[in-house]
C-alpha cells in the first residue's frame, strides 16, 4: 500500500537528485518515508537518498518496492505549476502508479524492480577531512575546471588549513583555495584525490546553489557529498570513486 | 483601398491564430473589419477568424482581398516593441502592402489570392454538448496527453455531468474530468470523439491561457473551439475533424 | 609588467566589441590604458578600441603586448557574477595571464603576438556627413534589413536633411528615414554607400541599445561607427568598407 501527497517541488528535487546518475531506479516505500539507492552503470558514482514522511502533506506506506522510469515521472511532476500538490497512489493489482495533479490523472506503468540494476552497498568510509561549503562554490569549481580539463583534484592542505580545487589543462589551469573563513566549516586531515569531472558535473546539476554541502575526503579515496533538501526532511549522499593519478 | 493602424499585439494574435494551420492565407478587407478562413492541406483543421474595425486605432477598407505569407508578416509585426502601433496601407498599383512601425517602412509583396488554397466552407453543425473552459485547461490536457499518445478523446458524460479528456498510450494513460464547478459553463449532451493530437497542439499554441474557450462537441463529430481576442473585437473558431475510433 | 582589477562587465564589453570581428587579438598594455586594433580576415571590417586606466579599479602597466584568444577570456569573464571584480596579472616568465575572480584562479596561456594577424592602420578619413543616434535605431535598421537582403544602404539626404537606411530584396524592401528630430545630432553632407549586412549585424551585437553612436559617412566610402562604453572611459571605433554598387 502506498498513498501520498507531496509538493511538486519536493518530488522534482527527489527525482532530479537520482536521475543525474541513472535512468531507472527502485524506490523503497517504507513506513517512515522513502529510500532510493542507485549506482551508475560504470560503478563510479552512487547516490543514497532518503525522504522522510514529514516531507509529505500526507504519507501512508507499508514497505513496498517499486521501479520507476525517472525521466517519465520527472516530466509528469514538471506539469504541475509552482506550489501545486501531486497525489501518488499505488494500484497493487495493476502495478501502476496513479498520479493526480489538480484533477489530472496520469496512470504510470511501473518497471519490474528485478529488471533494474542492483542497488549498491554504500561503503561506510571513515574519511579524514571534512569540508562544509555552499552549493554555489561547488558550481563555481566545476564550471571553471570544465573549461580546462576532464578531471578535477579536490584536497585539503593540512598545514595551511584550506580546501583546494585544482584542474590542469594542456595550456590553462584552474585553482581555487577556500580557507575556514570562506567555508561554513573545515576539519583538516590528509586529503588529495582526483575525480572524473563528468560525474561531479552531473551531481552538481542536482545540488541547489544555496544548499549547505558536506564533503568528506581522503587521500586517493572516494569523496562523499551530503546535502539536505525539502527543508531538511530529505537527505542526499553522493559517493564518487577516485581516478588513479596518472602523472 | 485599405489603410489601418493596429497594435502590434493584436496583429500578432491575429496572424498566430491562422499560421498554426497554414503558411499562406487570404484576408478579406471588408468595411467593418477583416475576415480570414483557411483549412490545412489535409483538410482536417479549419480556422475562421474575424477582427472587427473596432479592434483598430483606425480602419478604412472597401472590400478588397489580399494574399499574404503569414510568417513574413509575423516577423515584421514581431519587430515592434510592446505597445507600438503598426500602420498598414495597401498600394493598389504595385499590389504591395506598406507597413510602418515608428518610421520604419517595410514594403511587403503580396501573394496572388488565386494561388492560395481555396477557403473552406465552415459547416454549420448543431453539436449537442457545449463546454466553456479556460485556455490553460486545454493546455494542461494537450500537454499531458502528448506524453502518452498521438490521439486524444474529448467527451461529455451525459449522466454524471462532466467533461472529460482521455489519452491512452501503450503503457501509460492520461485522464481528466472537469465538472460544472471546474468549468465556466457546461451544457451536457452525448459527446465522445477522438482527435489527432498534432492539430490540437497547434491550435493550443494560439489560444491564450486566460482565454475563455467554448468547445462544441458531439459523438464522432468534429469539434468546434471558439475564443475571443483583442478585448472581444476579434473572434477565432477552429474546427477539427474526428479520427475514426480504431479500437 | 601588467596588473589590473576591473569589473567583469567592463571586461566583457571590451572583449565582445572585438570578438565580433576576430577570434584572436593583440592587446597593448600602455601606461594609461589598453589598446586593441584588429581587422577581420577579409580586410572589410576593422575595430579600434581603447580602455583608459580610469575604467579600472586599479591599473599598472608599462607598455607590454599580449596576444589572447578572445572567446576563452570571454568565458572566464562570464563566470563572474554581476558586480564582481576580475583581477588580471601577467606572469612575465611563463607568459601566462593570472586571472582571479573571488579567490578562483585561472591561469590562461597567452598567444604569441607575432602569430596573430597584423594590426590594421585605421585610415584617417574626413567624411562629409555625421549622424548621432541611439544603438537601438541601428539595431532596428539591421534587423529589418536582414529580413529582405544581404546588403544595406546608409545615406544622408543633403537637401531634405535626413539620414536614411535602405535595403532592397527580391520582392520586399525596407526603408527608414530619421530626421534631426529623431536623431541626437545630424550634420548633413553627400553620403550614400552600400554595405555588407553581415558585418553590420556583427558590429550591432556589440553596440549597447542605449549607446550614443556616431556614424561618419560619405559617398561610396567606408563608414565609421564610434561609441563609448564603461561610462565613457572606453571608446570603440568600427570601420567598414563599402560594397561596390552592383546595380
Amino acid at each position: 500500500m502506498f498513498k501520498a501527497i507531496v509538493s511538486a517541488a519536493t518530488l522534482s528535487s527527489t527525482l532530479d537528485s537520482v536521475s543525474v546518475l541513472v535512468e531507472e531506479c527502485k524506490i523503497h516505500l517504507d513506513e517512515d518515508g522513502l529510500q532510493i539507492r542507485a549506482v551508475d552503470p560504470a560503478n563510479v558514482g552512487m547516490v543514497d537518498l532518503s525522504l522522510s514522511a514529514d516531507a509529505f502533506e500526507s504519507y501512508e506506506a507499508d514497505g513496498g518496492l517499486i521501479g520507476i522510469d525517472l525521466s517519465r515521472l520527472e516530466d509528469i511532476a514538471g506539469m504541475a505549476e509552482t506550489g501545486q500538490l501531486v497525489q501518488l497512489e499505488l494500484d497493487e493489482e495493476t502495478r501502476k502508479l496513479q498520479i493526480q495533479i489538480d484533477g489530472l490523472e496520469y496512470t504510470l506503468a511501473l518497471i519490474d524492480p528485478d529488471s533494474i540494476r542492483q542497488e549498491p552497498d554504500i561503503p561506510d568510509l571513515d574519511l579524514p577531512a571534512e569540508v562544509v561549503l555552499e552549493g554555489r562554490d561547488i558550481n563555481r569549481s566545476v564550471t571553471a575546471a570544465d573549461m580546462v580539463s576532464d578531471h578535477i583534484t579536490l584536497g585539503v592542505d593540512d598545514g595551511e588549513e584550506y580546501f583546494y580545487v585544482d584542474a590542469e589543462g594542456d595550456t590553462d589551469d584552474v585553482h581555487l583555495e577556500l580557507t575556514e573563513e570562506d567555508l561554513i566549516d573545515l576539519q583538516t586531515g590528509p586529503a588529495h584525490s582526483l575525480f572524473s569531472l563528468d560525474y561531479l558535473k552531473d551531481m552538481n546539476k542536482a545540488i541547489p546553489t544555496d544548499a549547505e554541502v558536506t564533503l568528506e575526503l581522503g587521500e586517493e579515496f572516494p569523496i562523499k557529498l551530503h546535502y539536505g533538501f525539502a527543508e531538511g526532511d530529505g537527505q542526499v549522499t553522493y559517493m564518487l570513486a577516485p581516478r588513479i593519478q596518472s602523472e
